[in-house]
Order: structure tokens, then C-alpha cells, then sequence
């Protein structure tokens, strides 16, 4: 353990201090000694939280601390592709939640300065690191359902984001299908090749404002044959719910059992298992591997498992998703 | 049990005698006098099994038979249209199995004339008779999850069927999804206005003889802003597979549990359940309840619960999936 | 179908009445021809549900009732004794409701004059006709776990009997173990040579007045070496729940799943599987092929599965537990 | 994060490497400072993989370097006492494998030092930190099953250990029963009053030389009026299966769902589900955490959630098992 990497974090909310906590207490190779945050005071919380950890306003400021080896983003989506830029000219390691940018063009702009100068980039998709969609797909890749035909998700929030986080978040296929469509291309090992989505506003008739649905079926056809098929939810009515199944030539495999801790209660004619409540909960251990990835990879020189390129595919597909459902036809993929 | 319903049965194959084996029995209001069969030994075998029955070759013979009250016609589809004509103008009560036809003109031919005749007619959507289906659709009704917004469906067949059944079978959407989307109007509550379908010929190469399909997706999209979205898979590589979840607004519903027999294995590092190995074990009891309606229905004068206009709205919808896969386009209802 | 047996009813208070329902419904080759309650109106009412069968308020006359080839026997168990004697001298064959007596010298009494008139009689312990339990009995005949080592069981109650019942009942030992100690005889396919008995009164303290307990845990040892462990407790506080636990030499069959009907609910963070409600429910089905087998036995001069020994040697154990209990040491058998 | 706790290791075999390999890369507050085994080449190899890591054949030597702040005790049962007290009078906090001594007096002499000196003690009763039976056990206090009645608990072992491990195990009871033992004890509230024991040896014949058993129920009595049974087997033939419920006056509770990855797969007309390998893999999470909480209980001068008390209390009860299944009579303790 002779190599410690010193990380910045910038943009310290909801996601930024889940991070934070996890490089502190679980990754013993990473030392936070800096964060940034646009609102002075939330900086100024996280940083005091664990020990000598400086702060700053503006995450400009904080990129020039000569010690900072990698930046985690977690700012707005809006901030990313100028945060991404501006740490790699300083030659820091990246992650970066996702999506990079709402757009293929600003995605492409940040990817081709992130390869001009030769830093490491990895992408938010945490569900790759979760335990059991990880072994999963090792077993998938081992052949043991034969050939994946059909790729099936779920995802259903407890509830929908705030309207003023609608506004801005790209709509629900860029929001949250696009964790679906990274598990696709994934699973499938294939690229899409069209795309129909099928959307409605029947929960929150407010996001209409801003022309989102809130329940979604999209239709992947991969160019190898198979089929994709993912639902999206925005209120599920008892929980957080993402489920995964691969159907195979010779047979499938099913991720996601309902069931959160580890027992169930038997009360007045009913067996009750706890339904995960929320996405911090469910991917809690995902959010540590991908740190320990990116921490790994940064010290082993290594390729993360999520790079640009992976981000930038499923934004394509998330955004012909969003078209296909507004105008009513299947969108066909480069 | 004063009142017994005498009944012929037109066509002894596979299903023929499923019914026959339950009227005889497990129905005691039900006696079956007579069989008719084009094989004459198919149908001799079938009757010899039960006593006192007479047999047939040709079922308008049979249908001369005056003490025949009612009949269940389980003959190949293309004889479906003439055996309901003929047996309704002799005043005999029909159940027929799905679909009655594979075109709308010819169904509506048979309808007309059921009408005409006043005779009572049910058709084999026997998967609303499941026992887990139907206390399923009366909690639903009970608005134990709310207002519903989504129905899930995946039917899972154990391996395709042979070459020769795919010709005269109507494909994959007329011959299979048909009955989720029996099962998806039911639940909705609700008539579909647009279809959109992606199929694929993945595993049985020769079905593009037919131009059939072997694995869809299919995309519904309800009237009261519904969403409905329905998998069929010719072979799934480990059984029968048939799983429906209703998502509301106040929660989900799901029906299935991937357990055949009521115990469970443990050996060799596997909790080993059984999977249903067919149709025919899945949906046992529901062919004997949905007989046992259909003598109910006779004896007590009501209406059954699957009409020949259930079966003719779910040959609209199969139609124009057939439609959408075939030409890439979602297809809209009238 | 040629031959039907006919039946009369001897009690027809609760399980009588599921037995005649059954018989009448569900049984093709069964005839209930009368029925005999000690309560005029009882007989009355349960012989009008079914057409022509006639009622008697004692069951000595009805015996004389020549049609009657069988007997159903579902009084109190004081009656039994009685009752068995009574119907073989006429030559009637017998089903009787366990246990048979509450002393062993009764119960010889009784088989020997069954013994004595060549006549048939199976004893109610219907589990071992529950689909599950039996498929699974013929899963370990087959050595799907090896040689079974352990036989664990759980039969969970609702809530306890009345008072009254409660008085006459013989205790848990004699009237809830019985069922799960006949299951430990039978899948071990051994005699039980010592047992001890843990019992408290704990929920229902007027059981007290009677001696009587209502949570006990059994350890049986059986002669070929393997070791049985049986809990029963009079009240769940969630709904009926039983269980049975094979394990052998080479791994575990488990039988029993804590769901009841075909679905699951999910609400408010919880997934909610129904419990079954009560035995009457749970072993619905078992009932109606005890039946069955029953009326097959008589039809084809074939032993029933359930003997009037079964009965004998289970009583013996629960009788055992029953002191072990109250002395607070093991008990050898002979 | 300002207070690290300095630790040495004393032996370093199956579990002290577990201990330490947790203690280095999980918890970010303790260091591993040395590491003591009585065969050299283990201590040194140890060592080796954590960096700046002391080695030493002999513990009492490793005792007398000063940076030392607690010691983890993984050597023999046999050598446990004289770690304690060695390392008691160092005044080192200690943490110490189950059991302490294979007697009552030696637990006794060891408790007493550890009280003079002063120093905390925690004893390795893991289980008690698996998150399922943690959070279970928070459920129980709160009342949601309201008062425990009975406890019932499994403990399965893929495979016997090795006769050298066997003959100076303690037995089964001792061995492995003792941790049902502490959990019972735990989720009851209340102390044991009698205990009896059936036990067999069927599967290793061999372990009859050492007097061993390796199958085992075991009824326990509760002050409280409530009643514990256990089971304990040397071989399940399937994996390693440990599972809890506590059956109280409103409801039962269970932990345990023989399922070890998040996925499941469909294959062949099953569904399999992995079942956990090893008691490793059951209570990997559940070794990390009573580390952190025994590092924690340092920092903060708290007592440690097991101490040696529920050592000794667990213990007499094991032994009183033990002799219980030797002698065919039920054992009451003071």
C-alpha cells in the first residue's frame, strides 16, 4: 500500500458527498484533499468532515493544488463538459458522472481534449460494479445461458425528481434509461441499430411543462439480432426496483429479488420482505467498486471498465429514444 | 345436480382431449356423449376411453346427434369458422378454441351468425381462468394498486413448435401473443389504439419459410393513456415461462413465481426449483375451470367471461403486430 | 366409469362437511347416499346441499341402509371407536378421521374388529395426499438426497382450539404432532425408539386447566439412526404455516413456501406474499385425493396408503411426547 | 480520522488472515504492526503482504512491542488463555476467537485476569454482526414480532473438518453449536435453564473415536419461559446453510434465504440459486464489521457488543449440551 492517490472532488451534493464518504472510509489507496462546490458552505461541510481537506469556491481554483492527482465531477450535468476540459489540461484522472453532456456535440468536444491529453477518463455507470450484475455478466460472457437473444430491464423510481431538476435533466431517457442502455450494450455486446420508445405522462402531468414522460417502454434492436426491451418508471408506488434478465439460447439469468435485508417478517396473513427504497441504497457497494476502480486503474495505469466512448453510445441511443417517443416512429442508428 | 350437460367434442387432438379428460372426470354437471375426429381412430380411441360415447369422423354427422346440448370445438383453426356455423345453427352452445379465425372477415361471418342463432359462445382464453390470474384481476379491480398504468407480460414457450404448425399457425403474434393480449385488455380495462412490434427470427432459421418470427416485443398503447409491453419467446432453453406484472399507481402486482411443484431442492451448491415444463401443466386447472364456466354458463343462462368479441378485438391487435413487424412501423387502431 | 361407490357421512359438522363437498363435486366415482349427525338439523341441512341423500340422527340406523357400501366416519374422537366397530360388523368399508381413539388399547380394540371383518379403512392423515408432500416422499424414495439423516418439521397454527375442544382433544401431542409425526415415519421410512418433548404454555394460559400446552418442540430418534425435530405452536400470529425438511446424506428437499396464492403484492416498500389462511386451505387438494383414494382402494380391492397401524404407531409417539413432556425426561418406545 | 489503532496479530493461520486482511484494506482506523505465529514461514508471509509489518515466532516476545495497542488472538483454542492473560497484562484491548477455553475454569482464570487489568474484551461471535441478524435483532427489540416465544436456528457445514481438527475441537457442540448458542441467547433476552441434546455420528464414522457427533438437535429451555432448538450438521451436501427465526406472540421473523449471489438462472426446467459456499462467504461483511467495532469500542472506550461473559454463558451451555447428548438426559444449569 505504498501508493496513495490524492482526489478533488468538485461538486459536493447529494452524489458528490456519497463519493466523498466512500474515498474516506472504504478505499485506504485515496486521500480527498480537496473539495469544490459552487455553494461555499456545502464545500466547506464536506471538507471539514474528514480531517485536512482544503476547499474552494471555484473548482478552477481548486484544479491549480499541485497535489490533486484525479478529479471526481459531480457538478450539474451543464458544468461537466467545462469541468472535464479544464482538469485534463491540468493533467488530472477523471470521473465524471454521466451523462458527459445532454449533447453528442459537447460530448465529443470534452472527449477529444480528455484523449489529446492523455489522462484517464472514467463515466458514472456504477451499475456495472454492482456485485451481482458483475458476476452476472462474467457467467453471461462464460456462455452458461448460451447466445443473449433478449436483454429486459426495469426501473422504477420511489418517486419522481423535482421539477426544477426535470427542467434540466434531458428528460427521462437521457436521465435514467441511459443506466439501462449502458447495461445493454453491455449484456448483449452488440450496438443498437434502431430504437422505438413508447412514453406517457400519466403521474406527474407537471412534467408535461417541459415535454417529459414519466413511464417509458424503449425497444432495442442490436445489430447482432437480439432484442432489448427497457421500462422506466418515474413513481413506482413502493420502492426503488431495477431488474435485469438475459435470456440466452440456452437459457436466462435474472438479476433482482425484491428483497432488501437480509430477513423477512411473517405478520396477518402476509410473508414481508423489505423492497430496496432508494438507488442509494440499492447500488451502495457498486458506488465503492467504482471508486476502488477508478483508484485501481489510475495506479495500475489501467483502462476503466466505462470509458468516453461507452457514455457517448448510450447518450446516442437515449437521445433517438427521446425522438422516437415524441414522434412516434422508430429511429434508425448510424 | 339435477341438470347434466350433454356435450360432443369436435376435434380429439392434443387439447380435444384435455377437455375431454376433464369433462369426464372433473366436471360432474358434464357428461360427453360424443366425439368427432377426420381421423376416425383418433377420434374411436378417445371415446372408448370414457364409456358410453359415440364417435365420428365427420362432425356434421355428429352434430345431428339430438341429445348433443353443447359443443367444444378443438380442431385445427381452419376448420373453426364452419364448425361454429354449423354447430350454432343446430342450436348447439360453443366453446372454441383461440383464435376463431385468422382473418377479422371470417370471425365476424362466425359471429354473425352465433348471434343470429342466440347460442351461447366461449371462446379458450383459458389463462383467464388460472386460478393466480384471476384473484390476481379481482384484487386489481379492487384498486388494490391504484389506477393501472402499465402491464408486463412474457410468455416463454419450452421449444417451438413443428414446421408444419408454424404454416397454418397465423405466426407467432396470432398463434402465441395472442393470449397476453387477451390477458393485457382484461387487466387494462382498457381497447389498444397502437401497436408496435420488433420480431425476429433468432432460433428456428427455418421459420422465414413462413415469414415468422421467433422471439417479439411487443408495444401496446392504451386508450386511457396506458402502456403495455409483452415478450414472446418460441424457446426459452429451461421450460414454460409465463410471468404478467400490472404496475398502478399506487403500487404493482405480479403474477408467477417460477416454481412448479411445492418443494425445493438443495444440492451440489444450487437451490434447485422446478420450472413449469409446459403450457399444459401451467395451466391445468385453468382448462378445468374454464370448462367448468362454460357448463355453468349453459346451466344458468349467463354470459360467458371471454366472448367472441374478446377474441375478435385480440385478433385485431395480433393483426396489426404482425403488421408493425413486418414493416417496421408502429400500426395504429381504430 | 362403470362402478360408483356409495357413501354415508357419520358426522357432518366441519371436516364432514368438506369431505361431503368433496365426495359430491369433486369425486366422479364417489355417490354420498346418506349422512348421519348426532344434531338432527346438521344432518339435515348437509343432506338437502346434495339432492337425494338421506339424514339420520343416528348413525346405527344408517348403517342399516343397504345402498351404503362405505363410511366416512367425522364425529368426535370419542364416537370413533364406536363407529369403526359399528360399520365393519355391517361390512361397510371405513375412512376414519384421526386419531382413531385417544388410548392404544381402543385403538387395538377397534382394528381388530377391522382386522376381524376383512373390511378396508384408511385413516385421515391427508398430508401425505398434499401434491407437494407427496411428490417429494417419491423425490427421496428415488434418493434425490441420498439416505435421510434428518426430518424437520413445523406446523404453525392460526390460532389455538377452544376451550372445549381443547378439553377433549388429548392434548397438542395427540391432536397436532400426530400429523407431522406421521410424515416423520413415513419419509424416514423408520420407527421412532425415544422421544422427548419440550412443551410450555405460553399464549393461551386457561390451557393450563387441562394440562395441556401450546408451543412444543419433539425430538424423535429413529432406529436406523436418523433424528427428527417437530415444532408446533398453537398460534402464529400470521396464518397457517407448515413445513417439512429432508435432509440426507447428499443434500436437502424442502417443502413449503409461505405463499398461498399465485401472486405478490408491492407496496409502501414492501413486498407482500399472502400467507395460507388456514389448514382447511393449505391442504384443500390433499383432502380431495384422500378422498379419491379412498373410493379407488374400494373400487380396486387395493390398500389404502394410510393404515389403521399408521395410525396405531403414531399415537404411540405422540402419547410418549405427551409424558416426556410432562416428566421432563426422554421416553423409549418398545 | 486523527486516532489509529496499532494491532498485532496472534496466529496467523485461516481466520487471523481473514482478520488481518480486513484490518488492512477495510479499516481505514487500524494498522497491522505485527503479526505472531508459532510457524515462522506463516508469521513471515503474513507480514510481507501489508507492508511495514513485524513478524514473530513467539506472541509473548511480539507482546513487548510497545507500539502494540490491541491484539487479535486467532491461534488454537488451547493457547487462548495464555494469550489473554499474556496479553492482559500487557495491557493490550483484546479481541479473541470463540470459544475462550474448552472449560468452565479456564474461561473463569482468563476472565478475571482481563478484569484486573482492565483492558476490553471481545469475544468472535461474528454472527451477531451480519447485517441481516443485525438489523433483524433491532426488529425483534423494537417489538415487531412482539415477545419472542421460540427460537430455532441451523447451522449446516458443507463438510465436516479434518479428525485432527475434531479431536481437539471441544465437539460439536462446543465447536459449533455454541454460536446458535450465543444467537439464542441474544434474540431471547433471556438465559437457559436446561438443555437437552440429541446427537448422532452417521456421516464420519471416525469421529466416534474422539467421541464426537455430527448431527445434532438440541432443545433449550428459557427462563423466560420460551424455548430454543438448534440444529447443528457436519455435512449438508449442498453448501453452507445458516438460518435464524424467532417466533413471537404477533408474528415470526426469519433471516436467511439460501441465496448468495444476486442472481438466479434458468436452466433445464430449473431455476437455480447459488447457495453460500462457506461460512467464509456467509459472514464476510460480518467479519469486517465486529473489527470495526472492536476498533471503534477502543477509540471510544466502549464496551464491546460480545464480551467475555457471553463467552462463558454460551459455553456452559455447550458443555451442558454436550453432556445432555452423552448421557440421554435433559441437563439443568444453575
Amino acid at each position: 500500500m505504498s501508493k496513495i492517490v490524492n482526489i478533488g472532488i468538485i461538486g459536493a451534493g447529494r452524489i458528490g458527498q456519497i463519493h466523498a464518504e466512500n474515498l474516506c472510509t472504504r478505499i485506504k489507496e485515496a486521500r480527498v484533499v480537496a473539495v469544490a462546490d459552487k455553494e461555499e458552505t456545502r464545500a466547506q461541510v464536506v471538507a471539514g468532515k474528514y480531517g485536512k481537506v482544503k476547499w474552494y469556491k471555484d473548482f478552477e481554483k481548486m484544479l491549480k493544488q499541485e497535489d490533486i492527482e484525479a478529479v471526481v465531477i459531480c457538478t450539474d450535468t451543464s458544468v461537466h463538459k467545462k469541468a472535464i476540459i479544464e482538469s485534463a489540461k491540468k493533467g488530472k484522472h477523471i470521473f465524471c458522472e454521466k451523462p458527459i453532456a445532454l449533447t453528442l456535440e459537447e460530448t465529443d468536444e470534452a472527449l477529444s481534449v480528455v484523449e489529446g491529453e492523455g489522462v484517464l477518463l472514467q463515466v458514472g455507470f456504477m451499475r456495472r460494479f454492482d456485485p451481482a450484475l458483475f458476476s452476472a455478466k462474467k457467467e453471461v460472457d462464460k456462455g452458461c445461458i448460451g447466445k443473449p437473444i433478449l436483454f429486459k430491464a426495469i426501473s422504477r423510481d420511489p418517486q419522481g425528481p423535482p421539477l426544477e431538476y426535470v427542467r434540466v435533466s434531458g428528460g427521462l431517457f437521457v436521465d435514467s434509461s441511459i443506466h439501462d442502455i449502458d447495461l445493454a450494450r453491455w449484456f448483449m455486446g452488440s450496438e443498437v441499430e434502431k430504437v422505438y420508445a413508447e412514453g406517457k405522462t400519466l403521474i406527474y402531468p407537471e412534467y408535461k411543462e417541459y415535454g417529459d414522460v414519466d413511464v417509458a417502454v424503449t425497444t432495442l434492436s442490436f445489430k447482432n439480432g437480439g432484442i432489448g426491451s427497457i421500462e422506466n418508471l418515474r413513481k413506482s408506488g413502493y420502492g426503488y426496483d431495477t431488474r435485469v434478465e438475459i435470456v440466452g439460447s440456452k437459457g436466462a439469468l435474472s438479476i433482482g429479488f425484491l428483497r432488501h435485508r437480509g430477513f423477512f417478517t411473517l405478520k396477518k396473513l402476509k410473508v414481508n420482505y423489505d423492497v430496496v427504497p432508494s438507488w442509494q441504497e440499492r447500488f451502495k457497494e457498486a458506488f465503492v467498486r467504482e471508486m476502488q476502480h477508478f483508484v485501481d486503474c489510475i495506479i495500475n495505469h489501467t483502462s476503466p471498465l466505462v470509458t468516453g466512448i461507452d457514455a457517448k453510445k448510450s447518450l446516442q441511443i437515449a437521445l433517438a429514444a427521446t425522438k422516437s417517443c415524441k414522434e412516434g416512429v422508430p429511429i434508425p442508428l448510424g
